[in-house]
């Protein structure tokens, strides 16, 4: 067996962030105001966000957006990270593909999400802001910007998803253990929580609320401001730094992906992957097929409509234009705890509507058995998010293996499921199910959405 | 800030492990037959343990052992790991000491103990055996041995000390999910257990216990061998590619251990980190200071006797040399789980007699509270076991600062604590307590061991 890892040196981290959005033919459509319905300005976010996350998050011309030192060095602690060859599943499977996956899961907390934590608590630091607001689905996000808070002296209040909060202790201890401070959302402490308790008293939670619930705290906090996970372009341009290097080492393989592929949530880490291979695309390089591999039950990108939504389930952020499932759609708890969100980032949703990345749905069921197979013939145990990934990428090795066809597939292990074994657990004893989403539910869920594009 | 880590390439893996016994002036004694006292030999062990293990383990003139190339491929998922300059820990400190750790939680299960369990795996296989028997503490060495058991196709039952089987479900799902049968120690299943649970129906466990009942099974169950995670020369052995790799990583970084520190168990990471920076105190070379840091309940290196004792509870060990606290000790139920043995391999035993090593207690909570610290100035959340190890490190940093004197220090990050999360909510809650052994409770638990040395 050849070599299965391909190893970048610290000098190789990347320097810069790739911003996909200066590439692109068509823009991501502006946020609105949404009684107006105008574009809203720079300003308008700067009590929510750091000043230069919303710079970079309205940055449609620079391609290339600088990492401060002190961010890339912090980076160190686990970049670059592996690009492994699977060999493993490449044999259990008997497929002509070549199957890569950039490992992720090799960040102290687990998962990818640290790429942007850090960053955005960086500029926060720089700005002078003294407290931080966010919330977290599995805990992924959370236990991340715990210790990018710590790391940069930040105090951090995070609203974590009820049913995460309860399946998944473990991130909760983290979260506190890194000296943040976790509430189970929904909660009383915010009047969005408040209001959803009131009328639904058993609601188990889902990211949209939490977000309202972070959002709230933020505007009434001194000198705070609210850090979010995913969807925006900002962390979208964070992540890049994944995908920026998995590009070095499948050169260092001497093979370039023909199928890229993430798990889909709220877009942080598959940007992440595809982004810096889908610019090649955009300038007229070489084809490549892009995959966004989604919950059914979450099926924003599959069948979502393209429009102008709220981010958050209260409605406090402006209107964002994403492929959603409407803002007040609560999706059904599935251990896939990050993907439970009702909206795709604008980024994202662009690049769908122009047909430039495809989107699959994952059954939940499907999802645990590719993971439990990649673990056996990996050695590695996949965040159930992930597992997203790992299905869609088996689905086309055998694809490729009906057609005969050699193809190289590569996919972002975007976090390790050791703090998910409960899921496993139910998993095998048989308690899970899929869930499809049921045109009703899903008619009924977008019907309230104001017509705006 | 310099390059935090060092790392090595894939080719930088060692290709042999190195056997400490070879330069050993005092070799370790021998294993004896309790009844005779007579010296065993190889064939002895046969029935229990895989043939070329026993010739590892009885190897006391080749200081090198060739790593068998399936072996090393294997090593390959998540080998070589990082040396880490501790910057964060230096400053914290404020110390003029530079702190280095070897980071081996890395690892896909979290441990080092995959090293010697992929090892183990594949001598079994060579030899044509199918099943194997094993027992763990915390479930860092059963989650190893069940993701190598699964690599080479072998069927494993693991036996998990009851207290860790209820603390730490987790560890438990990992090696399911990897495809082994795990049972509560004590257990039903053998003579040991049902014996001891007569006698103590509330009884949680030990190691001790655990191999009695996975040797018990193993010699009941046809082609069936026992592999052990700790204490045997062999695992020690394996154990050295730890240390190999951070020689060469030291030297990158142009400096040279002035001490060298692992958590201390049974004696597997502490071997691995420290045998081949001792090969050069053995061969004349540089001097240095290797640290065994053991819990202060269960201090056989500090305050035990070195005799012959079993290596189990029930016995069915051969006489074994070693510092021991006798091979009834139950440790009380500290969250370090890996570091309840009554007893230290046998040529560490007679490196600690040579006084060419030195051990030091650490009480519970100081273990925790280094642990908390690491976690927030070094992004890593430590396993309970490995925080030993830190304490230890803080501790000879804070002297070197008293002593105005730069001096380096090396300690193993055996693992991470991501699994043991149950752990660090019950130090926050003020829920542990320090538990030092009594001269009473010492002196009970020794005056059975007959007087052979």
């Amino acid at each position: 067996m050849a070599t299965k890892k391909f190893l970048l040196e610290e000098k190789d981290i990347p320097t810069a962030w790739y911003n996909v959005a200066a590439d692109m033919k068509n823009k991501p459509l502006p946020p609105l105001n949404p009684g107006t319905k105008e574009p809203l300005s720079a300003e308008a976010f700067y009590p929510l966000f750091a000043k230069e996350l919303v710079h970079q998050e309205m940055n449609q011309t620079d391609a290339w957006i600088e990492i401060p030192d002190e961010v890339r060095n912090l980076y160190r602690i686990w970049r670059p990270t592996p690009l492994v060859r699977a060999f493993g599943l490449e044999k259990a499977l008997d497929t002509p593909a070549h199957i890569y996956f950039k490992n992720e899961s090799v960040s102290p907390v687990g998962s990818h999400k640290l790429n942007s934590a850090l960053a955005q608590a960086y500029y926060c630091k720089q700005q002078g802001i003294t407290n931080i607001t966010t919330e977290t689905g599995a805990g992924q996000w959370g236990a991340a910007m715990a210790y990018a808070a710590k790391a940069f002296g930040l105090e951090l209040a995070v609203y974590m998803v009820k049913i995460s909060y309860e399946q998944k202790p473990y991130r909760r201890s983290i979260m506190q253990t890194f000296g943040a401070q976790v509430i189970a959302s929904p909660s009383m402490s915010t009047k969005a929580g408040r209001k959803i308790i009131t009328d639904n008293p058993t609601y188990m939670g889902s990211l949209g609320t939490a977000i309202s619930e972070a959002i709230e705290l933020a505007m009434q906090t001194e000198n705070c401001r609210y850090v979010l996970g995913s969807v925006l372009n900002h962390v979208c341009l964070h992540q890049t730094v994944i995908g920026l290097e998995a590009e070095k080492q499948m050169e260092m393989a001497g093979e370039y992906p023909d199928i890229v592929i993430g798990c889909f949530g709220g877009g942080s880490n598959f940007s992440g992957i595809s982004f810096p291979f889908l610019r090649h695309k955009l300038n007229g390089g070489r084809e490549i097929r892009i995959i966004a591999a989604e919950p059914s039950c979450c099926p924003k990108l599959t069948r979502g409509v393209f429009q102008y939504d709220f981010g958050d389930e209260a409605g406090y952020t402006p209107y964002l234009p994403m492929f959603t499932l409407g803002h007040t759609f609560a999706p059904p708890h599935i251990h896939a705890g990050g993907l439970r969100y009702h909206g795709a980032g604008s980024i994202v949703s662009q690049l769908k509507k122009d047909n430039l990345i495809e989107a699959v749905d994952i059954e939940q069921l499907d999802a645990f058995k590719a993971a439990v197979l990649f673990a056996q013939v990996e050695g590695i145990i996949p965040a159930p998010e992930s597992s997203h990934a790992i299905a869609s990428a088996i689905a086309e090795a055998e694809q490729a293996k009906r057609e005969g066809k050699q193809k190289t597939i590569l996919f972002n292990l975007s976090g390790h499921g050791l703090i998910d074994m409960a899921s496993y657990d139910a998993y095998f004893a048989g308690d899970l199910t899929n869930y499809q989403m049921t045109d009703e539910a899903l008619n009924k869920s977008i019907a309230p959405l104001e017509k705006v594009i």
